[in-house]
């Protein structure tokens, strides 16, 4: 007689392509929280989905989209797993798809397999629905879920989460019933390397700009370029105070900064001293499309600036009127503006970070430099020997040899709201490749689904198993 | 018995407000080079008038709009004088505006006096129509004109003449036969000062892009800001670079750079400590839209600094997706761009500016910062003895008594085409109010055109002495 495990998984053979389907439907849905876009639409995709499958499904409304949240599953088993994704999207808008970026094509790669392409297959509709279709395999193999599952899937995750924290500490009594939570992923690279995160960097939006005032500069209008021999300009100015941010080298450089950064722990440099057997430099730059990496190191120290430097990154810049195939008027913008992300890394507390900056602008003279900051929260970091960990990297060693353990992703995510808000472990991954977040022809590999599937079950069996 | 200056002088006032509605038609009609709006229409406006007059017009075709140049009044003139003038402006795109910019309105200032308000008003349409109706007025009186005139009028000054000087080095016989060159201005500032300047900066325009390629950054496509731990970042760069080259009080800091720039001579320091005695901070702030100078320094030191500095403005910076409303996505650009003005003073030559400006940035390891180099013109200058000069002065001394010498002018005009090319002083100037060049709200006083068209006739009469 078949296992439970056996006959979910048979399922997914049999129902694969509708499975995949799915996924390919939530691709074409735009879901732009920064425009607004399609947000509704998504949500009640979702809704129905979920309670299609059995699931209470409760909405509670967020700034520009809401967060869906809920529970599903046989009340009868021991463990409580919170399942948490995002179904919102970047805008599509920069230039370089080779298919519209909303079709979910599916284009061979030139190697005899396939990916589909398009916003949010890879961050995170890919993991979303792919993980939705492992719950509708339970069901329609006729199998219980080994876990009771609470799910909280929010649309505002691109824009930097502002309605999340708040709904969390509104429900904290739901959550806490939780024993861990769990995020799932396109965990393996090109190079066939599955690599599960242990955490996750903090992020810090900021908005710096520059007008004209008392301090100089000319005022509410431009004025002709001629006058930058006498007068201040804004752009100059912003200019400045952001390159007293970095050092030459391109790090990170704000006064007491280096005091509120704890670095890599022993076990981390551990982790890392085993990642760099197998680092390979030439398949992550052919990820990245770079020629070469900011630093001229060795595997370990690329590895540790990646995961423990805090970094400045510019988004955009705002200064004059650029319109294409034109030239700007030769005048002193009378503003400037420089759209920032701060990615704070563990021990790191983000409004001690922004004091710093603040201090750091005004020790220098840059007390004009206005700085606004919009989303800010810490990293966090979960420990290895937590069982939704070890669940996840059994489920991923029964698909893969090659399964390898950061101590921290240079990405941001806010699982402090898990880790420190809620107070329960997290674990983040699956197998399957993917990538090209926020950039063009973003991805997942059609022939990764049923790797990532297997994943999935077998990871809802081993953290069930108690 | 009338002098023939006294019938012009009164024919001005007969035929006032046809003049001054010739003015306003000029303005109506958009010539914007940067575009390509309405220059045909403008230039064949101002071929029309001037057959009208009675001059012979040719027309060269330039890069955009067509140089209209040719020749009017009696032969037996002793003297012949060259008229430059612009007939294109810049865009009016920029928000300020409180009428819209090509209707010529005529709205009040608040002390009783009136302005003509649009984009062109001040740079250059009333100075050129303004010389043009004075024409008209000896025309109208039947007075011969005291000098046989040359014209030379262009329509692609507002981005960087690109065909005025092919066009001098091939008709050079044409215009040696002149005396010197005359462009007409309103050099009267909004306290009554009129100014007569001796010269004017050059002018480099520049764009610096850094994309990313061999030695760094992200290659033709964006990639998410997390990889700022150990990607360059083309924006980084690109600040660095540009922060390079300016020195934190905000002055030009190019290596070298000092020892090409002549600075003013001991007659140009005595016209500027003369300056200095009648200089009106408040009234420059006023007209310049700022609370404050770049410099705590005195009249004498912050003039010099005006005409004497080279400087290096940013017009615009084009750093990823800016839209109105919205954060730009969280990714590392994977080009950025500035677009630059740099003005050099007497004694510098753009090409060696360049070279300077190239080196500076490759010994500061900045060689991956490409630079495009638009437009390059040195500074020009006048000695104060010319006739046509003193002719200007003394035309300008008849209607106020509060008339200043500046030895150079901040802003950039070809004029070393007159002064080194063709190799004939120029004089630069007239009587009136106007400003917000390049700025919303461009303006003439309606009440000044009387002083201006005075200040002309005079001027004519005076070189035509000989």
């Amino acid at each position: 007689m078949q296992s439970d495990k056996e006959r979910v998984l048979e399922q997914l053979e049999v129902s694969f392509s509708t499975y995949v389907a799915d996924i390919l439907t939530a691709i074409r849905q735009p879901s732009i929280s920064k425009t607004g876009e399609g947000l509704a639409e998504m949500a009640d995709w979702l809704c129905r989905y979920l309670e299609d499958l059995g699931a209470e499904v409760e909405h509670s409304p967020g700034q520009v989209a809401p967060i869906i949240y809920g529970h599903l599953g046989a009340a009868k088993a021991e463990k409580t797993l919170l399942f948490y994704e995002l179904y919102d999207v970047q805008p599509a808008a920069e230039p370089g798809w080779s298919v519209p970026p909303f079709a979910a094509e599916i284009v061979p790669d030139g190697s005899g397999q396939h990916r589909i392409v398009g916003r949010g297959a890879f961050n995170s509709k890919g993991p979303l629905v792919g993980f939705l279709g492992v719950l509708k395999a339970f069901r329609d193999a006729g199998v219980p879920l080994p876990v009771n599952l609470r799910f909280l899937i929010e649309g505002e995750e691109e824009i930097g989460s502002p309605s999340l924290e708040p709904f969390i500490r509104e429900n904290l009594a739901f959550l806490r019933d939780c024993n861990a939570a769990f995020i799932p992923y396109f965990s393996t690279n090109s190079r066939g390397q599955t690599i599960i995160r242990l955490g996750f960097k903090g992020l810090v939006m900021l908005e710096l700009s520059v007008e004209g005032g008392d301090w100089g500069g000319p005022v509410q209008r431009d004025v002709h370029a001629m006058h930058s021999a006498w007068l201040q300009s804004p752009a100059w100015e912003l200019l400045q105070a952001l390159t007293s941010l970095q050092t030459e080298s391109g790090r990170l450089s704000v006064d007491g900064l280096d005091k509120v950064s704890a670095g890599p722990s022993e076990h981390d440099r551990t982790l890392i001293a085993d990642l760099a057997l197998g680092f390979d430099r030439e398949t992550w730059l052919e990820e990245l499309g770079a020629h070469r990496f900011k630093y001229d190191a060795e595997p370990e120290d690329l590895l540790t600036h990646l995961m423990f430097d805090p970094t400045l990154n510019i988004d955009a810049i705002d200064v004059g009127a650029v319109e294409p195939g034109e030239d700007p008027p030769t005048v002193i913008p009378h503003r400037a503006r420089a759209y920032l992300d701060l990615r704070p890394t563990p021990g790191m507390d983000p409004a001690e970070v922004v004091r710093l900056v603040r201090e750091h602008l005004d020790r220098r003279g840059f007390g004009h430099v206005q700085m606004d900051v919009k989303t800010a929260y810490p990293a966090a970091k979960v420990d290895v020997d937590q069982a939704v960990v070890q669940s996840l990297l059994e489920a991923c060693r029964e698909q893969t040899d090659d399964l390898v353990v950061y101590p921290l992703h240079a990405g941001a995510a806010p699982l402090h709201l898990f880790s420190e808000v809620v107070g329960i472990p997290f674990a983040f991954g699956g197998v399957g490749r993917g990538g090209r977040s926020h950039s063009p022809n973003e991805y997942i590999y059609l022939e990764d689904l049923r790797p990532f599937y297997r994943s999935m079950v077998s990871f809802l069996f081993e953290f069930g198993k108690g």
